[in-house]
């Protein structure tokens, strides 16, 4: 479902206010069959020969995905990765916006990047009574987990883990782990012999 | 695959030699009957009461997945994440070695970053007689495609996109794009209202 949203908000970037099943086949690279099982069950259903309205499933996707409403999310980790993080234009366009940043590094703390002030890490806390639940972990390795301890403290619900290891949370804290050298480990398999 | 891969490098990290099915399964939360049929699939048979070779499936896996042997990557684009990435220790663990950078910003090229010199951009073409047939892009969405084509032209055969954009390719690349985003986008819907 989040290939079929990246895929209408570029359309929609594009000025694109209808597809057809078949172009947002060919878009995705999915069948065409396959899409116009997927957009009834979201609820939308297209016109014949004008297709299906891109805003309006956006925002059942959106709604879906309960990403209708702008959600606040927590950085912890101001290196390299976490200031290309905060850099980043893509998190607009799911309604995410990053309000907070955490960091050890005393040099760091209190400086505004971002037009965001680095908060010192040990604040992490904070982040339950600002009704922040959603958290991207940008620090290194050695620290992914303490990192994790603090944030399950505060009450985040969610975390996006850009650690290179596993961390290890309650049952009812969901984790995405993304891991770029992993993805870069599925390219050779595809690649002919050279 | 990728994922078998990742755990039985932590086990092997930690000094494992062997583990269970159930053991693996409870690691990746994944049925120990799927490892089972899996692994066999591999050409790995555990031994009943000890379980896997941990060290003979990895490198079975990486024979299935072209990752015995180094594997040199150019990276493009010297930005936050440019920088984040050569210091990326995981790429190691895979046997990728990145071993060329490229910008276009006169005030990075020629400059030595974690032992690699910037080159200019305009010398990805290079990479054809280097040999180097892999590369991550980590320029801003705008010059992503441009970024694309100069790879394509030089023979790349696998790309990973970082750049919050879809790049277009012949069909004998392989391209992986990773949008942060996107994945930090899956998160709210498991979460539990607040």
């Amino acid at each position: 479902m989040p290939i079929y949203l990246r895929g209408l908000l570029f359309l929609s970037e594009q000025g694109k206010q209808s597809i057809s099943s078949r172009n947002m086949a060919n878009l995705l690279g999915v069948n065409s069959w396959q899409i116009r099982k997927d957009f009834s069950y979201f609820g939308g259903f297209g016109t014949r020969g004008v297709g299906y309205e891109v805003g309006k499933l956006i925002k059942q996707i959106n709604k879906i995905l309960k990403l209708d409403g702008v959600r606040k999310v927590a950085l912890v980790g101001v290196g390299n990765l976490g200031l290309a993080i905060l850099a980043y234009p893509g998190f607009r366009m799911y309604n995410f916006e990053i309000v907070a940043a955490f960091d050890t590094n005393p040099k760091k703390i209190g400086r505004k990047v971002s037009n965001i002030t680095i908060e010192d890490a040990s604040d992490i806390r904070t982040l339950k009574r600002r009704k922040i639940d959603l958290a991207i972990i940008a620090v290194p390795r050695d620290s992914a987990q303490e990192t994790a301890d603090a944030l399950v403290e505060a009450d985040t619900k969610g975390i996006l883990n850009l650690a290179p290891c596993r961390i290890t949370v309650p049952k009812k804290v969901k984790v995405i782990t993304i891991d770029i050298a992993m993805d870069l480990a599925r390219l050779p398999y595809y690649m002919p012999a050279s």
